[in-house]
């Protein structure tokens, strides 16, 4: 194998690569990136065998030569410590040449390095996932989508599938449901360019926290795949596939209850910030606890640590129906749902001290976050 | 006390302050910030009981208004956690008024925060250093003695006086050493606006690196008061106080040997460069060595790692002087001089493969880097 390839294009591809791959892994050779050179184009591969991105660097882009590929042929260099050295040269292009011992000469300007790789046909063959039934979503979409659900996926193992949201498509709608169990995010979606229906997959957190930070808006709409044990994400020249999770998710449907015993509208930055101060005393106390005490026209926020102090938040509300409540609630839980409604204005839903209550924007049903109260008063 | 105070600029005060504290005191009163509130002027002052921090704000700057004080008082207050306070209320300013049980009411916009203090009769006395006889440095000399000099200092404990920087004043000269037994720093200065004179004062590292973190280009000069257990750096309304280190700094000016038996001249970027990549190699190797082969006009650098690979790097000497020379060393020591050496174009003065070998900048004494070879060959 050998290319020549400009530098600072090279250097952006392999970060991106190198985020499938985790130093910490039962596979060594998973710990590098798989370089392929054929006819017109390098393909690069990294992977932690639950997701794996594998990107295509054609040898021009807009009539500007990217990669000149001498000799075809495969190696696999070590990950890390390969982008460190690319990212260190002194020349604005790069030649690559690997011999039949798997040893790499890199060199650039007067700099010379000679590394050692691994022979490529030990690395894990890469699932393939048939391209026929596709999604298709705005790129700005699926990042919102990512961002309203994935805060709330369980970071414990004890429920696996927790670990994952619960993509749900059925009648040309999208609902992506996460759960820890102590409270719950929702976004709902009306599906336009989709031939895909009757999906019922759960995808890693981990894995979409990942693809959220490759993809950016440069790309205006990305293709999604499913197969029975893996999603596919096709972005421009980046394949993203993940592993989907194995069982069951629950139910949630029956968890929204019917009819509220109180409900109001808050302006979401105010009821955010005052939030997030009482949450300094909650946090200094250790338990995290910040009482809500509403009434007409008004909530009022507290906290109490006997050692610390106090703490007390004014907030008024622009609406207020049904009956004054007291509840109890944890305040990071809170401020995550706040984060996840765009709306400048929430609507609050409360059922009863002990059920949990429910935020969503204004007069809107796309995005529901449903949250467990704290047993206190 | 009852006072109040616009919010930014108090933020910003505070944060210094908070620079003095450490969240791992013996004495708890330490981790908590004291406010002294007296007719026209709030003090701060924070401490780890080495370096102490006093910031004076006076009740208006340039006609503005900044603090108002309606009653007098002291009172300490959990450092971090009432800084984290602060800067999160709503409001542009906040009013702080203590009871006699040392309970803080924190009020700003519709936030009240009711904060547990200690009594400032238990904070311990700042050291007195009396403000006679000074000199006066410029803010930017002195951030460069410091950026030029402290990275040397020991880490280790073993020898305590090697932790700090060695300032010695005599005739009218400033020089400044600090050395870690493998590597030596030294800036030298002449003094214009001095009236001290046979000062030999050890710094602690530590104090002189939070020392530049505080002082910033605003200010134009910095005074600096030695006593004989403390030094005093006095810039604008901050009075920055550092004990010294107690033991004889060791004579250093025998390190430095006579005549070279290769000098060469190179230049500073492509150099450090070239040796940020080789230390690729040579810290994945795990031992940070490089060797250095000298000859006519050109430098070759190599570090050697039998399972990772190699690594040859060449960069053009300007200048050459007397004979061949293989060499090596720690890349980290290296960069570290390197970095401290302003010129573009550093000297570098050899005298054999096994003593200490000097860079320095270009046609300038006052900046010397001495560094001890490692033995390779």
């Amino acid at each position: 194998m050998k290319f020549t390839i400009q530098r600072d294009y090279f250097i952006t591809q392999l970060n991106d690569t190198l985020k499938a791959i985790s130093p910490r892994t039962t596979l060594p050779i998973l710990t590098g990136i798989k370089i392929d050179a054929s006819d017109n184009k390098l393909v690069l591969t990294g992977s932690d065998s639950e997701v794996s991105i594998e990107i295509t660097i054609p040898a021009e882009i807009n009539h500007e030569e990217i990669v000149t590929i001498e000799e075809k042929g495969s190696i696999v260099l070590p990950g890390r410590f390969f982008v460190d050295i690319i990212k260190k040269l002194p020349a604005a292009s790069v030649i690559i040449e690997t011999n039949s011992q798997f040893q790499a000469k890199i060199t650039s300007g007067q700099s010379e390095f000679n590394v050692s790789g691994l022979d490529p046909d030990q690395y894990p063959l890469l699932p393939q996932v048939s391209e026929q039934d596709s999604m298709t979503l705005p790129i700005k979409v699926l990042k919102n989508v990512i961002r309203q659900t994935n805060f709330a996926v369980s970071t414990s193992e004890t429920r696996p599938v927790l670990t994952g949201v619960n993509w749900l498509i059925k009648d040309g709608e999208l609902s992506c449901t996460a759960t820890d169990s102590h409270r719950l995010a929702l976004r709902r979606l009306k599906l336009e360019n989709a031939s895909v229906d009757n999906i019922n997959a759960i995808i890693p957190g981990k894995a979409l926290n990942e693809l959220n930070k490759i993809i950016n808006d440069d790309d205006e709409t990305i293709e999604i795949f499913f197969a029975a044990n893996q999603v596919l994400f096709k972005v421009g020249h980046i394949n993203f596939i993940s592993r989907l999770l194995e069982g069951n998710y629950p139910d949630t449907s029956r968890l929204f209850p019917e009819s509220y015993e109180t409900s109001l509208a808050i302006d979401n930055g105010d009821f955010f910030h005052a939030i997030d101060r009482a949450s300094l005393l909650a946090r200094e106390g250790g338990n995290n606890v910040i009482k809500l005490s509403a009434d007409q026209n008004q909530v009022e926020l507290s906290s109490t640590s006997p050692e610390i102090g106090t703490v007390k938040e004014d907030v008024a509300t622009s609406r207020f129906e049904g009956q004054g409540l007291k509840i109890s609630f944890n305040s990071k839980y809170m401020m995550d749902a706040l984060r996840a409604i765009d709306n400048d204005e929430v609507s609050v839903e409360f059922f009863g001290t002990m059920r949990p209550f429910i935020l969503k924007p204004k007069d809107d049903e796309n995005v529901i976050q449903l949250i467990l109260p704290i047993r206190t008063y």
